[in-house]
C-alpha cells in the first residue's frame, strides 16, 4: 500500500515510520527539500496548491492524508476526486476557522468558552462589554502555538490588542480560569470503529506545548467518559477517518472544548512507547482501511518537547527511563526539534520521578 | 550520525528504522536493488567483497555494522582501517566456523554438546564411534536455518549423511535430548556496559524458527543468571560492541551452547513491543557509542514468523493483541516475510491465549 502525506514535518515523519512495519510506503508533498519527513521516505517537492505536484502525489498514492490542518481545502477536494483522502475535507474546513469550529462544537452540544465573532471595531467593543474581561482576542485563521492572539485584562490592553490584530476576522473568547488543560486523541476507522486514548494533561509555555502526562493524573471516570463521548459526536458527525485530537480546558467538573486538530497531535507522542498502539500507527491503520489497534496505556508516561534545541543525545539517553525522538531538524529558536518520553510502571512512580524529569527537561 | 549496514535484509531494515528516532541515518550495502532494508534508507549496490562499494560505504558512514554473520572477514578488516566497524571482526571469524565457535565456548568454560572435528572419512567413523548415536553431522561454514546438516540415528543414516556432506570440513555433534531451546540476546556498549534481555524460549520447525516466547516460561533465576554470566564472558573476551545472541539447549538444569550470532536475532524481534528498549535500538546505541537502554520485558510476548507467505494484514490486525511487522518482501517458499508479536499482561494470560495464537499463526 502507498500512502501520500501532505506536509513534511515531524508528524509526517512519524506517520511514515509507523507505516513501514505494515509494508505501507509513504510519499510526502512538501515545498522544501530535506524536510523532516523526506529524510525517511519518498518526497515530491511542490507547494500545497500546485496542481502538478498534487497530481504526482495522487499518482504515487493509494490513499492520501495530511499532517497539518492548514492544507488548502481546495487541494484536498481536488485530490479527493482522484484518490481517497482521509480525514474528510470538512474536518479541515471546520478546524481552520476558530469561529466555525466553536459553532460546530456548540451545534453538537459540546461546551466551549463564551465567544463572539468580530468583523469590526464596533463588534469588538460590543463583545468586550458582553463577554467581560479578562478575555482572549484571536485571529480566526492560521493561529498556532499561541501566535495570532492576545490576552486582554484591562481596557488599555483591549486597545493594544485591537491595534495588533484588528482588521482581520477575529473571535473574542472569555478567558477561562481553567484548572488544567487536557487533550483527547481519538481515532475512527473506515468502518466507523472508534478507539479513544486516555485523556492527557498538557502544560504549555509561551503558547507551545511543553509537557504532556498520560493518563492524566487524578481523573474521574466520569470526565474520561464525557470527553470520549464528545469526541465520538465529532467523529461521527464528520464521518471522520483517522486520528482527531480535541483540546480541552478543565474547570472543576466542567470540560470546555478549546479547539480540535484533524490529525495526529504533539500531545499524543507518548503513545509510541506508552500505549499498546501508537497514534501514528492507528492513523495509518484508519486511513488505509485496516482494523484499529488497542489504545490502552502501558504504564504512565510523561513527554517533553525540545524547543529550539535538544539536549545532547548521550545526556538524554543516560536517563534510563528516556525514549528519545529527534526529527532531523537543525536548531532554531522556537522550532520543535524533538521530544523525549519517560515511562513509569505506576502513577506513584511517575509522581515521584516527575520533579527530576521536569528539571532535566526544563525548557531553556 | 550516519550508520553503514552490511546486508540489506529484514534485520538491516529494522536496524535502520530504529536509528531514525535518534536521528541516525543508515546506508545499506547489498548486491540487489529493492531489498528489504533499501526500501527504508539509503542504498549502495555492490557485492560484499567489492572494494569500490566498500569504499563508498565507508565514505557514507561514521560507523559501520552488519546484519549477517557471513560478511567476508577481509571486508570487515578493510573497512575497519577506514571507519569504526562494530562488532569486531574476530566475532565474525568465531561465529562463521562451527568448530572455532565450539572451541571458543570451551575455552571460556561454557558447556557445549560433545563434538569432534572431521577432515576425512576416517575421522568421521572415529567420531561416530567416540560420540555415539544419535549425532548430528554439520558443515563447518555457511549453515543456516538447519541447512548443511544431517541427523544420524543409525549406521545406515551415517553413510547417507557422509554421502551428502562428506568432502568438506565438518563437525560431528552429539545429539542433545534437550527439553527445549533457549536464546539469550545481550548487548555491550563501547564503554563495556552490558545489558541482557530475558531468556527466550524458541521452537523451530524444519530448522527455521517458528515461535519465540519471552521471558521463557518456568525459568529458575539460577538459569537466567548463568546464561547472562556466560554471555558476559563471551562479550568481554571479544571486546564486543553491539548485540550478540547465543542459542542454547536446555537439558534439565544444564545449559549447552549451540551457537552464537554476532548480530540482532530473529528470536529477539519481540523486543520491539515487549521490552523497554528493542534489540535494534540497543544495537544502534551500542555501535554509535551511546548509553544502552533498559532491556526489561514489558509484559509477556510471543513472536511468530511468517515463512513463505504472510496472513492477510486485516486478518492479522483483527487480533487485538497482534503487532505486525512485514519486511517488504515478495512471497517465496521458505523465505522470512514478516513476523507478528502478541503481548499479554501476565504469564497466565499468555498461557491462556497461546493455543489460540498457535492456531492462528500455525506455519502453513
Ligand atoms: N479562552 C481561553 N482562556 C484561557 N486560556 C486560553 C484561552 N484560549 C487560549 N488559551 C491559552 O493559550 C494557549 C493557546 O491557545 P490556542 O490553542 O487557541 O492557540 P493555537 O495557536 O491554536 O495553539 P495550538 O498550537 O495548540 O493549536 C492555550 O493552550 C491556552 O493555554
Ligand atoms: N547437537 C544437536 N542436538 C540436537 N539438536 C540439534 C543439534 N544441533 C542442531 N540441532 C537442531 O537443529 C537446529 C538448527 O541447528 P543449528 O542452529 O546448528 O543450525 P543453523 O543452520 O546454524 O541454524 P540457524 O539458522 O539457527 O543459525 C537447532 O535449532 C536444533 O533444533
Amino acid at each position: 500500500m502507498r500512502l501520500g502525506i501532505i506536509g513534511g514535518g515531524q508528524l509526517g515523519r512519524m506517520i511514515a515510520l509507523a507505516g513501514y512495519p505494515l509494508d505501507i510506503r509513504s510519499t510526502v508533498l512538501e515545498p522544501g527539500t530535506g524536510s523532516s519527513a523526506a529524510q525517511v521516505c519518498e518526497h515530491i517537492a511542490g507547494e500545497f496548491d500546485d496542481l502538478q505536484a498534487l497530481y504526482k502525489l495522487a499518482q504515487a498514492s493509494d490513499v492520501v492524508t495530511f499532517e497539518f490542518e492548514n492544507v488548502p481545502v481546495e487541494s484536498a477536494r481536488w485530490l479527493a476526486e482522484r484518490v481517497p483522502v482521509f480525514p474528510p475535507s470538512r474536518a479541515l474546513e471546520v478546524s481552520q476557522e476558530r469561529l466555525a469550529e466553536k459553532q460546530f462544537f456548540q451545534s453538537l452540544g459540546i461546551p466551549t468558552p463564551p465567544f463572539a465573532p468580530i468583523e469590526s471595531e464596533a463588534d469588538f467593543h460590543r463583545a468586550v462589554a458582553e463577554i467581560g474581561l479578562p478575555a482572549v482576542l484571536k485571529t480566526r485563521r492560521f493561529g498556532y502555538d499561541g501566535k495570532g492572539q492576545a490576552v486582554i485584562r484591562t481596557p488599555d490592553e483591549a486597545n493594544a490588542a485591537w491595534q495588533k490584530l484588528g482588521g482581520r476576522p477575529l473571535i473574542l473568547e472569555g478567558f477561562v480560569k481553567f484548572d488544567r488543560e487536557l487533550s483527547l486523541v481519538a481515532v475512527r476507522g473506515r468502518d466507523g470503529q472508534i478507539v479513544t486514548y486516555p485523556l492527557i494533561e498538557n502544560v504549555h509555555i509561551d503558547g507551545i506545548l511543553h509537557r504532556s502526562i498520560a493518563p492524566a493524573p487524578d481523573l474521574g471516570e466520569e470526565l474520561t467518559e464525557r470527553a470520549a463521548e464528545f469526541a465520538a459526536r465529532v467523529l461521527t458527525e464528520l464521518n471522520y477517518v483517522g486520528v482527531l485530537t480535541i483540546e480541552w480546558f478543565q474547570d472543576g467538573p466542567r470540560l470546555l472544548a478549546n479547539e480540535m486538530a484533524p490529525r495526529v497531535h504533539n500531545s499524543g507522542h507518548w503513545t509510541i512507547e506508552g500505549a499498546l498502539t501508537s497514534q501514528f500507527e492507528n492513523h495509518v491503520r484508519a486511513v488505509c482501511g485496516l482494523p484499529l489497534g488497542r489504545a490502552d496505556a502501558v504504564g504512565f508516561s510523561a513527554m517533553y518537547n525540545f524547543i529550539g534545541d535538544a539536549l545532547p543525545t548521550p545526556a538524554v539517553l543516560a536517563n534510563p527511563d528516556a525514549h528519545l525522538h529527534l526529527y532531523g531538524k537543525s536548531a532554531r529558536p522556537g522550532r520543535k526539534i524533538g521530544h523525549v518520553t519517560l515511562r513509569a510502571n505506576s502513577a506513584a512512580e511517575l509522581q515521584e520521578k516527575l520533579p527530576e524529569w521536569d528539571a532535566q527537561f526544563a525548557r531553556k
